[in-house]
C-alpha cells in the first residue's frame, strides 16, 4: 500500500542525499497560457531525473544479505543512473542489463557508479527477460523501473516538495511512462491536499495509461512510436495501476512535434535542457481546461546526448522557420546565382549551406538546366515567406524543401 | 561610494520582483577539481542575466521627472533587456540604441518590454556615441552598463545571496567584462565576511582588467577578440575600478577554446544553458591554486541564440571527438565504397555525412583518383583513433579533416 507513513519514511531517507532544486516561476508559460505556471525542475536532480529517488528508497529497503546478494534491473535510461547511485550510496552489489544498442556514453556513465552493466538483446524487452533470468538464477532482487510501490512511494516524495514550496498549488501536470511516478504523487498530494488535480501527460504514441484508464483495465499498445524514449512503453504497472485509476484525474496526450517546440522554448526562456519524456508537461500546458490556477509542470528528466539535442535544436529552428531551405532550378548560364544571391542579400537571408547542381535537365539550354539547394537562416516563418515572395517577384519558382 | 546601507536598500528594492535562483552543488565539478564546488545561476534569473540588478535599483533611485523625461542606454545585450524590464516595472520611459547589426530576434526581445529601440552604426561604440548624442538633446538620464555606482550597487546584492545562502563560502568566482558587477559583489562580500576571496574570470582576448590592475590605472586594449561577447570590453570603468583595485584578489584568463568545452559540461552535467561570458567562471575553476575549498562560480547569463547553441554545441563535440571528419583518397573504381563502409561499420562508427568526389586527380586510373570525405559520429578520441588506426592498417591513407 502507499501510505503516508512510508511516504514520510522516504523523504526522510532522501533528504540528505538529494537536491533541493526549487520550483521555478515561469513567466513565459504563464502569459502563454492563462494560468500561474512553475516548474519542478527534476531534470536538474542528482543523475538528472527523479528516479533517484524511487531507487534510494527501494534500496534503503532492502537488508544487508540482500544488498550484498545484489539487486537487478534492466534498464537503458534514467532508472539505470538512478539505481546505480544508490546502489553506490548504501554499498550494494547490483547488475544492469542493457540493450546492446544502447550507446556507449550511457553505458559508460552507468558504469561510473561502480555497477556491473550486461548488454543483452537488441531492445529493451530482450534485456528485460534477460535480467529477470539473471535475477532468479542469482538470487538478485529484481528492482522494477515503475511497477512497484516502493519505487512509487519514493517518487510521490515530490508531492510534499511541491506542496511544501508552493502550498497554493491547484494542478499538478505529470509525465507518465509506466505509471510509477504518478501514482506516487497522486496518492501523496491527494491525501495532503484533496481538492488537489493531478494530470498524467502521455505521447500520442504512447498512451498507454490514458487507453487502459478508459478500458478500466490494464492494456497493451500493439506499437510504440514517439522521442519521448524515457516513456515510451506498452503497458502500465499492474501494482500501481488502481492507484492511477483512484488519485489520477485526467490523462493529456501530446504529439512528437510539440515536443521539439517546447524544446527550444524551455531552452531559450528557463535555459534549460529538459528530456523529450521530461517535457511532456510543459508541452500540455496549452491543452489545460482552466484558467487562473496554479498549475506546476513536474519536468521529470534531462538526460539527453549532445547529438540528440543538436539534432532536436535544428529540427525546432525548422519548425519555427528559423532554418529552411528552398530549391530553384534556374537555366544554366553565368550570372543567375548572382542575381539570386542579390535577391536573399537584400531581403537579409543568411546564408548557411548551398548546393549547386549543374546537369539536372538533360537539355543544358533548358530555363531550367541547373539545379540550386540553398539553406537560409531567417527570423522566421514572416521572414521566410518575404523571401520566398521576393525570389517569386523576380520571376523564379523556388519551392521550400519540407 | 559603495556602502552597505545602499547594497540594503538594493536588497530591499529588488526583494519582491526578481527569483531566488539558489546555489546549485555541482558534483561534477567538484570532482573534477580540488574543492567544493556550487553555482550561483544568474542564466535563470529574469531577463537571463544579473544584469537586471542594477537596472531595477538604478531606476528605482530616478525621480519621477526623470522617468517621465526618459532614460537611455547603448546596448545589443542583456543590459538592454535588464533595462527595459526596469523601465517597463517603474512605467519609466526609455531608448535602447542597439548596432544596426544586431539580430532581429534580440531588437524584438527588447521592444517586447516596452521601449524604443533605435538603430545605429555598425559597432557597439557608434551605438553608444549615438545615445549620449540623443541623451544631450532630449535630456534623457544615460545609464551606464557598468560604470556607475547605482549599477554596482545593484548587481553587488549577489553577494548577500550567496552568503545567505552558503555562509561558509571561501571563494567567489566572478565574470568580468567592464567591471561593475565584480566591484559590487567583491566590496558587499568583503565588507560581510573580510575574509572571503573574490577571484575574476576574463577572456584571454579581453581582458582589460587584469592589463589595468597590473598597469595600476585604467588601461585600453587596443583589440579584442572572444566568444564572450558580453564581456568584450576594451576599457574598464573609471568610476568602480577603485573598489575592484581594493576588494579584487585576482584575475584569471581564460581561452575561448576552454569555454566551448565548458558550455557542453554545464548542458550535460547541470542541464543549464550558459552564455559563454556566463561561464568564465565555471572555465577558470579548474585554474584555482587553493584546494578543499567551497567555492561559488557565479554563472552570470544565459542569453544565447539558438543558432549560436547550435554552432556551439557542434564544435564541441568536434572537441571532444563526438563528431570528426577525414578524407581519403581512393581509385576511381566500383567497391571502395563498400570497403570503407565495412570498416566503418565494424569499428561502430555511425556516418553523418559523406562526400564523394570523383574526377579529383586528371589522372582516372591513378589509385588516388576520387576523394572520399566522411563525417562520424563516434565515443571520443580514442574511438576516433581506433577508427582511423583501422583504416591505416586495411592500407587507407586517410587524414582527419580539422
Amino acid at each position: 500500500m502507499l501510505t503516508l507513513e512510508k511516504f514520510r519514511e522516504a523523504a526522510a531517507v532522501l533528504q540528505d542525499v538529494i537536491l533541493d532544486t526549487g520550483l521555478i516561476y515561469s513567466k513565459h508559460f504563464t502569459q502563454q497560457t492563462e494560468n500561474n505556471v512553475w516548474f519542478k525542475p527534476e531534470n536538474m536532480q542528482l543523475t538528472g531525473a527523479y528516479k533517484i529517488r524511487g531507487a534510494l528508497y527501494k534500496v534503503s529497503r532492502l537488508s544487508s544479505e540482500q544488498r550484498e546478494r545484489g539487486l537487478i534491473t534492466a534498464s537503458a535510461g534514467n532508472h539505470a543512473q538512478g539505481l546505480g547511485f544508490a546502489s553506490q550510496y548504501y554499498h550494494a552489489k547490483a547488475t544492469i542489463v542493457m540493450p546492446e544498442t544502447t550507446p556507449l556514453v550511457k553505458v559508460n556513465n552507468t558504469k561510473a557508479y561502480g555497477v556491473q552493466v550486461v548488454l543483452s538483446g537488441n531492445i529493451y524487452d530482450d534485456a528485460y527477460t534477460h535480467a529477470i533470468q539473471l535475477a532468479k538464477e542469482n538470487n538478485y532482487e529484481f528492482v522494477h523501473p515503475f511497477n512497484d510501490l516502493d519505487i512509487a512511494t519514493g517518487q510521490g516524495t515530490l508531492a510534499f516538495e511541491i506542496l511544501r514550496l508552493l502550498p497554493e498549488t491547484d494542478v499538478i501536470l505529470v509525465p507518465v511512462g509506466g505509471g510509477g511516478l504518478i501514482a506516487g504523487i497522486a496518492a501523496l498530494a491527494k491525501t495532503l491536499k484533496p481538492a488537489i488535480t493531478i494530470i498524467g501527460v502521455e505521447p500520442s504514441g504512447a498512451a498507454c495509461m490514458k487507453m487502459s484508464l478508459k478500458e478500466g483495465k490494464i492494456t497493451s499498445l500493439h506499437h510504440v512510436e514517439t522521442i519521448a524514449d524515457g516513456v515510451a512503453v506498452r503497458t502500465p504497472g499492474d501494482i500501481i495501476f488502481p492507484y492511477v485509476q483512484k488519485f489520477v484525474d485526467d490523462i493529456i496526450t501530446v504529439d512528437d512535434k510539440k515536443l521539439v517546440d517546447v524544446f527550444l522554448d524551455l531552452m531559450e526562456s528557463h535555459k534549460m535542457i529538459v528530456e523529450n519524456a521530461g517535457l511532456l508537461s510543459a508541452a500540455a500546458l496549452k491543452y489545460l481546461e482552466v484558467k487562473n490556477k496554479n498549475v506546476v509542470a513536474l519536468l521529470s528528466g534531462g538526460n539527453m546526448d549532445v547529438i540528440t539535442i543538436s539534432s532536436l535544436v535544428q529540427h525546432g529552428l525548422r519548425n519555427r522557420g528559423r532554418i529552411f531551405t528552398f530549391s530553384v532550378r534556374l537555366p544554366d548560364r553565368p550570372g543567375e546565382l548572382y542575381r539570386i544571391s542579390g535577391i536573399i542579400a537584400r531581403e537579409r537571408g543568411n546564408i548557411i549551406e548551398l548546393r549547386h547542381n549543374q546537369f539536372v535537365d538533360i537539355n543544358r539550354n533548358s530555363d531550367k538546366g541547373t539545379e540550386l539547394v540553398v539553406t537560409l537562416e531567417a527570423f522566421g516563418h514572416e521572414h521566410k515567406n518575404t523571401i520566398m515572395t521576393a525570389l517569386s517577384q523576380e520571376g523564379y519558382a523556388a519551392n521550400v524543401v519540407p
